[in-house]
């Protein structure tokens, strides 16, 4: 079993920021797994989403459960064989599990208050640079593979434009050019829900003692609708009740309740609301849905994914699932064509999986022949 | 111009309801258009969806712009044409538009409260039944046709089911045999935001002075984004600013905020949102919202729909659109397939507009073609 150690640096010199504004000084908290080789030619960097961190893969020591997120896709002998590759995980800046976040002393504070809604708005490109910055000193140029799914798949995109030159091969599953209204649509709901909540204060709570708890629970309920497929929550969940009805002389099997559960699939997204608003961070809530919203490519292009595609100079692996809604495969295929019209290196994949957005995180066996296979020639290209 | 007018009548016998409660006594509020023929064989009953009411069509005397719900569809020479049919539009129990609901004066209460969460759950199935109340007290033995969208539609075929031989013609827009987990998960999340926004008070929020608004302006901005399609919404809002940015120097056109509107698509969400809240119910909301989970006439026959709709004797028209990801064309199509198992007479046309389930409220050419030819035969079927 791999066991994984959280590790942290201190940057001094302050970042710039894409929006003009810059942090300045912040810790980035990561892991990393196997050995880096002598001429460092086999790091690959691991991209976070929404609800994820640095523990990307093995367990802490004494914390059997403690599996890192993508521990089904990384570890000795599974498709990112750290028994080959060093395996980087890196949690972003604006998160809550460790790198520098709203719930940090803020350095600009006189009286020492935390950041809460004053921490800077972050982007996909502002975390590749912090990222570039963690390789720096990690002595790591060149990096064998950047690879994410959803979000994290448009920070392995992004890394392809901003360092071209640093990036052999970029992985993204389930991900996108940019959100669609839809897409928008869904994190701005989260994110009213979030801030409407009394016990937000601007996104000072902290100072008042309170979490924003509500706003969490009705963002994360949002949010897992469209992580799921309809056909799986129709499989998982049907129109299954809650409580079977006792009383053989009842009228029905409903328990007629405008407020109560009846419905399994209610009891499934209280349960994760409540979950999780026992851990996240609202305003990091706010950040990372933002930095969804603000990748675009293209837009500096006049909306051409072809031209803003032209800088890329790795190999890429794109996969996409059939029941995802949420990044459709046409997504992912508007990235495969953008990049073949700029003559890349492109190798795509559509897995026919039931799980919607979800299916990047399981281990479909398909999907993952399809990355170690990829691995697999990677590995031989960088001679390890 | 069709001129309306708002109408109420008052029955006094108790209401039992599927819960196996009862509501004591009621008002209907309802509207009519166009003149029931000498033998009552012309008359033609809409049921509404979860924001609408008996004001279908027309306006209101000296009120211009206050246009029916369904105002497109019905009228004089259009599809469902009132110089040929006597048209009866009904507002449901529980709702907030005229008919008895949360807000009235509870009967059963000491002191005159109003019912607020008290008002008993009513369903698609009682709805029915009141609806067939108001017929006899017009005087109305047989349905010409009864004709609904969305909810509306599942109130069109219960009627089939609880009263078969009072219906000549069923049509059924946009609508469902019954709710998917997803299309329950969605109404659950709107759920909880009224019921946990700090103004609701369990329901009761009406003897505080105050309005669960903030759940409310949630609830109908995740309804918003199932009504409409991916594509119409990026047709119409895709990803365009809410403000052009006038500083020629600035370092992008994003704002880089985490809580102010950014892109279009969130200043109209908002805006539905706020308009909502400023109107809506919230314990309306919760009924209406129930009362769509818990309809499923195959319930009771095992899950077999073809058994459920076998009690049906009336002639059916089913359309949906191929854009509506929230009662799918293969949900309408289920519907066709029990009544075929029943060898009952169906009409069914998918059209391929863009609007998603909104579709049913629009007047695409194709769509409200098939309802005028529908109409027609039935014109020409009873006689007028």
């Amino acid at each position: 079993m791999l066991i994984a150690t959280s590790q942290s640096l201190h940057f001094e010199a302050p970042l710039p920021l894409q929006s003009g504004a810059s942090i300045r000084a912040y810790d980035l908290a990561f892991e990393t797994y196997g050995t880096l080789n002598a001429d460092q030619s086999n790091a690959v960097l691991i991209c976070h989403a929404l609800n994820a961190s640095h523990h990307v893969a093995g367990v802490y020591t004494g914390q059997a459960k403690s599996e890192g997120w993508w521990d089904s896709m990384i570890g000795p002998g599974k498709p990112v064989d750290t028994n080959r590759f060093f395996v980087i995980g890196v949690n972003n800046l604006g998160s809550c599990f460790g790198s520098t976040g709203p719930m940090h002393i803020n350095p600009d504070s006189a009286d020492g208050q935390v950041y809460g809604a004053d921490f800077p708005v972050v982007t996909v490109e502002d975390w590749v640079d912090a990222q570039a910055r963690l390789l720096d000193r990690l002595g790591i140029g060149t990096l064998a593979a950047v690879m994410g799914g959803s979000l994290g798949g448009m920070q392995a995109l992004a890394w392809t434009l901003r360092y071209p030159q640093r990036v052999r091969r970029a992985v993204a599953v389930a991900s996108a050019p940019n959100l669609t209204a839809e897409n928008i649509a869904f994190n701005e709901v989260a994110r009213r829900a979030i801030t409407t909540d009394p016990d937000f204060h601007g996104g000072h709570f902290y100072r008042h003692g309170v979490v924003p708890k509500r706003g969490l629970r009705i963002a994360r309920m949002i949010g897992h609708i469209t992580y799921l497929s309809d056909d799986v929550m129709n499989a998982k969940f049907g129109r299954q009740l809650r409580h079977a009805v006792q009383d053989a002389a009842a009228h029905s099997d409903y328990r007629y309740s405008t407020q109560e559960v009846e419905f399994q699939i209610e009891s499934y997204l209280r349960y994760q609301g409540d979950k999780f608003a026992d851990y996240f961070d609202a305003n990091t809530y706010l950040l990372i849905t933002r930095a969804l919203d603000y990748f675009d490519p293209a837009r500096k292009f006049d909306g051409s994914l072809t031209k803003a595609l032209a800088a890329a100079r790795s190999k890429f692996l794109l996969i996409s699932f059939v029941t995802d809604w949420r990044f459709a495969p046409s997504r992912s295929r508007e990235i495969v064509k953008a990049l073949l019209d700029n003559q890349r290196d492109v190798s795509y994949a559509e897995i026919d999986a039931p799980h919607g957005h979800d299916a990047f995180l399981l281990d479909d066996v398909r999907y993952h022949g399809v990355v170690r296979s990829y691995f697999d020639s990677l590995g031989t290209e960088v001679g390890v």
